[in-house]
């Protein structure tokens, strides 16, 4: 996609400081799987670390298990339906990438499948952290590659505005219903 | 606050699902201190368990591990400057609640400042997790208590409109630049 470009790992965790929803995708021995999370978020910027939730009903959490990697891709407001869709069925029984259209290409450290049509991708390595993973669902991960939309994240910052709003990043609210970010504003310190 | 109600504690991840920046507050022994925290997540529906990343270098954590509890204070766009004034300086010298003219308010379980004029509030008891604060500064909580205002907030749901513009959350994009979700999208099932 021709608007997408590397952003430098110190600036990674930009990419999600705001609470946006996640796709977060894996990929093992020929199976992978796509879900959305609504909990994620970074832990550290050097290195860059994040943290996400991923229960232990999910098929994702075994081949993040099994392969030690997981990405996440940032979706835009384009892609809510498509969000929603992936955040409630299992990959377990079928390939959500056929059944719902996805294309995907290879993340450039991991091989991991971003979604195309998101405004934001990463690659991470899972931290192993066997016990917040039990007793929080909560995985840890450093992050080993990112990209973005040029048309929303340039110069290593988001840029939300009037002419990129099918771009805007979604929150979910619960129940389908998502927040999409489409104004900013700039605090004064006192 | 006339508007402020209890929010279902069943309900109550629901207050931070979508990814607002938080104010963080605590109080121990006669001191009490407030930041801003753009990392944070619910990590459990029911029991509802947040994470949230408090710097070692904050005095903030010395009165949460002190304390053994912390309180998360949605901040609105009102209330963008608070925001950045309070995640850039620090409470060990000055007192921040005086020096910026805050308001705060006991919560119902735990007594904890909370902070007047944001739009939902939650006190948690910490559940101690020396190695995930070490190594990755991430605090998991209990909430315990979870009041919202009506205005923006009301039958377990946030109400996101252009009537209430001046409710609407904050999500940092970096040095003092918050996104605002100002408008909502229903997604369809696929």
């Amino acid at each position: 996609m021709m608007h997408r470009h590397p952003v430098d790992l110190a600036h990674a965790c930009r990419l999600i400081n705001h609470g946006p929803t996640v796709l977060v995708s894996v990929r093992h021995e020929g199976r992978r799987n796509v879900m959305a999370a609504a909990w994620s978020m970074p832990v550290e910027f050097t290195p860059p670390r994040v943290a996400v939730v991923i229960d232990k009903s999910t098929f994702t959490r075994e081949l993040v298990l099994a392969s030690g990697g997981f990405a996440l891709s940032v979706p835009c407001r384009a892609l809510a339906d498509l969000t929603y869709a992936v955040g409630s069925a299992s990959g377990r029984d079928v390939d959500k990438f056929e059944r719902h259209g996805i294309t995907a290409f290879a993340g450039p450290k991991l091989g991991l499948p971003l979604i195309e049509g998101c405004v934001a991708w990463m690659e991470c390595r899972r931290i192993a952290e066997p016990h917040s993973e039990a007793a929080y669902d909560t995985f840890f991960g450093e992050v080993v590659s990112a990209q973005a939309d040029a048309r929303v994240f340039a110069n290593s910052r988001w840029s939300i505005g009037d002419d990129n709003a099918d771009l805007h990043t979604l929150h979910h609210l619960g129940g389908g219903r998502f927040a999409v970010v489409s104004t900013t504003v700039q605090a004064r310190k006192h």
